[in-house]
């Protein structure tokens, strides 16, 4: 059979056909079903965003109050994945908690055997409104706080914020993370993405497709770029160092600084300018532009430096931090967004399915290596 | 950027170097580590062959010895892991249950945050005890059975058998078994592995990979498969119908018959052919060819109507059932296997990293579609 060899981690090669998202890394155009990021930054919710991503159009203005509707209707969890949360040692962490609880949902989702188109759209309500519903109760939980239950007036963004903090945020903050939300949906084949669909490509359901998808961005060349952002913004603060001299020191120490550099946009990462918009925005309204002054600093550096430009983990580290999240719930926060995008991915995946299964190229011992005998082995 | 548009679900694309395992689907070859899987189901063990996986080369006597006893040593589940199967619903099919409790063990794995080499080694054989044991506990406390401790004197198939069966098993029944898992230990860029790399590529942890590789593994285009067979085989046979009939009334409505064809062998599987010498043996010695005389049939039909092979979930169905195993722990028993062949994927990826991130081909919406208000939308 004929094979072709990618590039190392399939770099430019193309794995699947999809209406999702358009992405030119040129130009640094980021586009949901061929509408711009900025303009949805700008003008949409989370909530347009996500059905646009499902539907592959705008909502008509019954479509959205629907869409809300049954959003709102689906932030419920069994009892037993609460207890379950309750059973988890304190040293869990929370993407590791996310990852079990939603494979979990799956023996308590009505549709669970059933991997129809339709099936799959009402699933991907109920993970979009459990997962953020998970991560707000159990960091609750591992504070010792009460659960608080959900609020089916307020929007996504909205009720999270409330179920995280038990106090009705502000339209600043709500809008804040809506638009982080809405930049952070989609993003075409990306790991986690692509996991999701390999997944769903052997008809496994969009439970497994999704789990993987949390195991993927778990990671730190993924979703897990933005914590390690905000601890490094920490330990120069902890230092009291100066940002530039702080990265220069690791750059000479060959030492990765997360949050720059993308493997798809060779020119500014066009999330990138809403968050660092965003960043400098809240730390002027608060008063306190530390964590901005910082990662402009460090920004403009590696820039100058390594020709890198930030990506959309650079300033949500910030972002986050002026918002009052812990760390460690930025990669979820990614997850509760791109729940959008994973659900999208799988239906269109199985809507036109084949089994994704690539070949490696053989680097091993030549063949035949006989077996011998244990006695007869140097 | 130079994009290359590869087949459809990556067919004929190379995605990886890999010492692991070698394929010549022309051939009709397979081997791990450049030995021929004929010579490792004749006379090696899984103990052996997972040795071999992980290492590159066969054991030597002392280290046989060694990783006996570590594998035997890892068989323990934190009582939170057991507990955690206690309070799943009696609905919760066995993949379901593997997927989450895998995915919870990383909570009490020592090495969770060690990404190293040496880390994940160590976690490999915990995940190879332990899956094990996940699927034979939970399959006793469904069925409202004492959970059997485990046996370290025992193979890994012999303790599979004994903490399922709570007898002691036979030595036909072990070797059949370890054989199954010889067989079934890796198979290169297979979907579930391909999934693993995937995952293990943005740098998150081993458990991460493995919980996302069993939710590929449950699909039914995957490890699915062999539990398909077996429920056509107890369909046709309730019927009482003619297996040559009853499955040409599937072809001619155009139903799939699982168990037949591989992206990768154009020629037979040459698991298949121990597969389906365990199956007509196993029947020979029990007096009961049900199974395999169905089997045959339906193999040698297809074969001449459709030029398709069987594969190696054909025949892993009616030798399971002959071992008396419950057919929804089919596919978990191939994780079980799976399992050797993860692992060395995982550590290999992470030897060598660059994140798998490929590109999709746009056909959505051109862009720019402009955003619009709801009030002037069609």
């Amino acid at each position: 059979m004929a094979t072709a060899v990618a590039g190392k981690g399939l770099e430019g090669i193309v794995a699947a056909n999809s209406g999702v998202c358009w992405i030119d890394g040129e130009a640094g155009v980021l586009a949901y079903r061929g509408i711009d990021i900025h303009e949805l930054a700008e003008h949409s919710t989370f909530e347009e965003t996500t059905y646009l991503l499902w539907n592959g159009r705008l909502p008509s203005q019954l479509a959205l109050r629907e869409f809300h509707a049954q959003l709102a209707l689906a932030r419920e969890l069994d009892q037993r994945i609460i207890d379950m949360l309750r059973s988890f040692p304190a040293s869990a962490t929370p993407m590791e908690v996310l990852r079990t609880a939603v494979s979990a949902l799956s023996f308590y989702d009505a549709d669970e055997k059933d991997n129809s188109h339709d099936a799959n759209v009402r699933k991907s309500y109920n993970l979009t409104a459990q997962l953020a519903m998970i991560v707000a109760i159990y960091d609750r939980l591992r504070k010792g706080k009460e659960i608080i239950p959900p609020d089916r007036s307020l929007s996504h963004a909205g009720n999270f914020l409330w179920m995280l903090n038990g106090v009705k945020p502000s339209e600043t903050a709500t809008r804040t993370l809506d638009i982080a939300l809405i930049l952070h949906a989609d993003h075409e084949l990306n790991a986690s993405t692509f996991a999701a669909r390999v997944i769903a490509a052997t008809l496994s359901d969009i439970h497994s497709a999704v789990t993987g998808a949390i195991g993927a961005l778990k990671g730190p060349l993924h979703g897990g770029a933005n914590e390690a952002v905000m601890r490094l913004l920490l330990a120069i603060d902890k230092a009291g160092a100066d940002p530039v001299e702080y990265v220069k020191n690791m750059l000479a120490n060959k030492q990765k600084v997360s949050g720059f550099g993308h493997r798809v946009y060779k020119t500014e990462d066009p999330r990138a300018t809403h968050l660092r918009k965003m960043s400098e925005q809240l730390g002027r309204d608060a008063g306190q532009s530390k964590w901005f002054d910082m990662s402009r600093a460090i920004e403009v550096y590696v820039k100058g430096e390594k020709k890198l430009n930030a990506n959309v983990d650079f300033y949500s580290a910030s972002t986050y931090a002026m918002l009052g999240i812990d760390i460690d719930l930025y990669t979820p926060i990614f997850a509760i967004s791109r729940i959008a995008g994973w659900s999208a991915h799988v239906i269109e995946q199985l809507d036109d399915n084949r089994l994704i299964r690539p070949r490696a190229e053989y680097i091993g011992p030549v063949y035949p290596t006989h077996w011998v005998p244990v006695e007869e082995r140097g």
